[in-house]
């Protein structure tokens, strides 16, 4: 339901136009340093703002409330809360009652009976800050082994690069990974026309150990696949050579070995559902955003045909802060995996209780 | 770990070349008409044999024995078992210590510190099998609601069709939606190389009613993504128009809605992870079997740069077998949905519990 | 780890002296009326204060953050938050590095390597208030169907009552079952002589429908037993008869049934762990507060004997404010379970489905 | 459901009399030395037959399926077989369609709507020679780690024993603590006047290491608690003083501590649901077997009020076999919450990780 993770737990809450939106990360071990200042920049790459995203005003100050002691975690389980402040109620009289498209408003309607119209309430991408706060305690945690996780922005719309330069996307206003000017001009095009426009987001987790996975329901890459696929907008994922595997030769697809390592990493990393130690590629689509300010064709809660005009102030690419989701959902399974491979073994357990 | 679902749980065990393979379904309600021809068809669907498929031998009898009393199931776990036939001991000595390129003997050996190593043990698609029973007895269950679940190949290597036709996929030996004689050739040209293509599968979830699946972070989009990417040799799942969406925009992408419904379904039947009622359409790529007769660099458990030369018998396409065990998933994933929407709504509940 | 149930969840935090405790109940139905003022009364009737407990001030006012629109649940996570008012710090160095004899301090030091000593942190009942909110919002959906939960003091230390009348213990203000004035005494004997002293809860659950609870594994005397248990002090759990069953024979213990239903109720409302619709009793019995302001011999974390001298404010007799705990405890499992079970049957299914 | 366990789980399926009863048990760790013979001998002190225990012949050979490979666990699920061979079809007509007195027929029927009335079908004690099984093999693991899990019956009907002697209990027919002849002399008693009787039992864990227990919903002794709950027959579960920490004071309670350790175990080993390295110990109560020789009142599916009149063989005293279950629980919980306990600090997970 509302939590996602087995051994680390991440519990959310929270709608669009709430007081609050808020979670509890569970099962993050004590000992880990926990760097507020870290946890605050990754919500403020997230934050709305900013000529490519929402105009929507939060500054997303984090509050830890418990779970953390004299600088390091407990093994408590750790409160998140982000209040809302640009929640005031306007005018919502044109939404309330009809469903806009591409949105979850007919099926929450249909499956609840009762929906917070609110800025579509607990289906608003405005839930993802806590995603990003969990991810950046997971990411603390995964520090201790080195374990790093990027993401950028391989496409928007047209636009496309086939650079992979995670430095170029921590300085980009777009987290773009190459061809940052014409991506921009992109999103500016489809936002000047009232339109929106999808995105493709690369992640990237390196230095992970060999052995994240569980076979043969909780696989590494089922799991990355089901978060990617969980988060607002996206349609399609991929690992590795991803969608290129089903037009290609075995001889060309398999990773060769030496005594250096792989030769390729067609495999993304994952064999077999089981990191191998090489960098793990996920490739994420992100649709683009439904709300748009074109006039559009929809039912209300009556049955009756009518127009769907939005106004108001909404990411013309969720995409950009989408990748920052994407960062976040990665750090949580794979710091997941690690607490989870830690009993698959006697000899490692072995380490642990041997006195 | 190994056992897969929510509410209907299937758990399965067993390794390629053990003694048998078997599972339990819990969570199946009471009340189901077990149709045990049905559960036989789908087997003997997946079973190996023919021009297309690996050479081994299994008649893939299935036995249930538990959970079933007078044809009917009474709530309790259904234990489903296969024995392994052709499982004699041939020679392994040549693949024993060796990690072969493209499959999990590399990721196993080193979690585990030990692996089976016949026939791939508990990594090979053999236990894919106990999927299909499972996915069958789902479907059962599916049936009393008339939800239908169908799958079938796309393309394999360059051979592609733009059909969706599941008629045709039924009659045809390699389950192809269309052009089925260029598909063929292009698996039979791969096999005479001594080389295995990749393919794409497509799965439609027909019938299903408004209100599957559970948010946010069991999603049925997500849910299904896991199921998939979970398969064996798959690297990318798309759900309705899949990574499409990344290079359009909204305006396009938006799927109208007027009194008779959806006006498209790019969507693919899921609007924030959950069902709209229109067809779930998911996008399944397989790579090529990792097993190839052609010789390739790696390296033994002792470091050593060896050569890996297969002998044997193989897939030269997984996607093929591979469409059945995608349907079995799908189904699973519905019925766990359908069991866990039951107590979403009040209304519901009242169904059920007024006297 | 820290959420409890299955369908209906409840996940908190907080420690005794941090900011603030929390939770997230996960699960709840849309469309349950949610009253404010009954989730406010059952917190009072646990908060701190008055002769028969401890002196620590708290307000205990719960905030909902989420997850309820215009009085009614949404069907989504609901954040439920009580700022910890009185937590200034006061002076810990004398208990900072020593194990206090009966408490967890010195297992949550060896697990965790850190501990937060301040009141107790985590492991302190503080955290039962949370508890007592996800219950009171647990009820509002059993009061649908118009189950009732109550608890009582059946004894404490030797002031025992054979009665079992809920009506007075309302009105008792240790909330006894019957004999009010002797219990009361003997908590001030306790209190007089620095002492503490145990005590029985007696918790009734009426109305419950017939087949609540699912085989084998989560049987609802499992689940029940495992919540009781699982409070803090409690030692020991009972269901019907009880401990009383080992000493009796068949013909004895055997409830009988007629046309009107059953003629005793030894099994205590359950059969094979699932409900039989007569009132389910359980029997809670709490150790006497560990925290006594007699001297102990216990050690610190440098293994040094020394003694621990306790003072401050606490229960004298935990079981009083521990009933209201218990009531909650039931709610939350036979909420979960009247979930859980609504997917057990086909035909309760078909109720929901049909169009 | 049919699943017990977080990280170390056993699945288990099967009828009193279906073709077999069997299970998987996964998460063992890979690297545990398998002990074919101490699995089997486990199973023959849970086995039917002798003059204390229900007549029906069962030779429970069990099989081992997949997850072992030259006498090792892989760490992949072990599926577990018995096959059922005294499942003969005796007539059952007398007991089809009526409720027999403290069984879950009732329950069943009204739950599920339909019951497999041979045998008591999924509700029969026989289930839990999988549970011994399953215990058997965690117990493996334990042994790695020279912690030790044993019971015995400390009271039957009126005949009790104030001795723990586990030594006296492995050469008693019966498995008692002390004083045997007076308990066989009890059972054969209540035999003899075709009736039943209660019994008690003590499992003591001894050699835990300091830390087994995740707060706040998964202490262990809550966990112990719903596993000893969960036993066919078991009305009431105590950890150390029980009952009796509910009559007295916190001085008389507390157990203090010195340099050597804690200097007496009225906790039981458990402080704040944390394992403290003392002995674990647990008193369970076992009704009497409901099946008696004696003519019950009943009504039937119609809801006609009949006598019940049984025949066949039954267990005059249930608590003797069950004391076997009692340890196969306690096993699977320890092994379980040692799995779990790995990933509670960050020093231990660099232990395991640390190149």
């Amino acid at each position: 339901m509302n939590t996602f993770g087995v051994r680390l737990r991440l519990t959310t809450y929270g709608e669009s136009h709430g007081i609050a939106i808020g979670g509890v990360i569970d099962g993050l071990p004590s000992g880990v340093k926990i760097d507020l200042e870290f946890l605050q920049n990754e919500l403020d790459r997230r934050k709305p703002g900013g000529k490519f995203a929402t105009a929507r005003k939060e500054s997303d100050k984090v509050k830890i409330l418990s779970g953390v002691f004299e600088g390091v975690s407990t093994g408590m389980p750790i409160g998140i809360l982000i209040e809302n402040e640009d929640q005031k109620s306007k005018d919502y009289s044109s939404v309330k009652d009809l469903f806009r498209p591409g949105h979850a408003d007919f099926t929450y309607y249909h499956k609840y009976g009762i929906r917070d119209y609110r800025g579509g309430g607990r289906s608003s991408a405005r839930e993802s800050a806590i995603r990003v706060a969990g991810g950046a305690l997971a990411q603390m945690m995964l520090d201790e082994f080195e374990i790093k996780v990027e993401s950028g922005i391989l496409g928007v719309g047209k636009a496309q690069t086939s650079d992979m330069d995670f430095n170029y996307a921590k300085t980009s206003e777009i987290y773009a990974l190459g061809n940052e000017e014409e991506m921009k001009a992109e999103i500016l095009k489809a936002k000047k026309s009232h339109d929106s426009v999808g995105g493709v987001v690369i992640t990237k987790i390196s230095n992970c150990p060999v052995g994240l996975g569980e076979v043969l329901y909780d696989k590494i890459d089922a799991r990355l696949a089901g978060a990617m696929m969980g988060i607002n907008a996206v349609k399609a994922v991929e690992i590795g050579a991803g969608t290129k595997v089903s037009q290609i030769y075995g001889s060309l697809n398999n990773d060769a070995i030496n005594k250096n390592g792989f030769l390729s990493n067609n495999a993304g990393g994952i064999l077999g559902g089981i990191t191998n130690s090489d960098d793990i590629i996920i490739k994420t689509h992100f649709k683009p955003t439904p709300s748009i300010f074109i006039s559009q064709d929809t039912i209300n809660i009556n049955g009756d045909e009518v127009k769907c005009e939005l106004k108001g102030r909404h990411d013309p690419c969720v995409a950009v802060r989408g990748s920052v989701v994407a960062t976040a959902m990665a750090r949580l399974v794979v710091a997941d995996m690690l607490l989870l491979n830690a009993s698959a073994n006697l000899n490692s357990l072995k380490k642990i209780y041997s006195k």
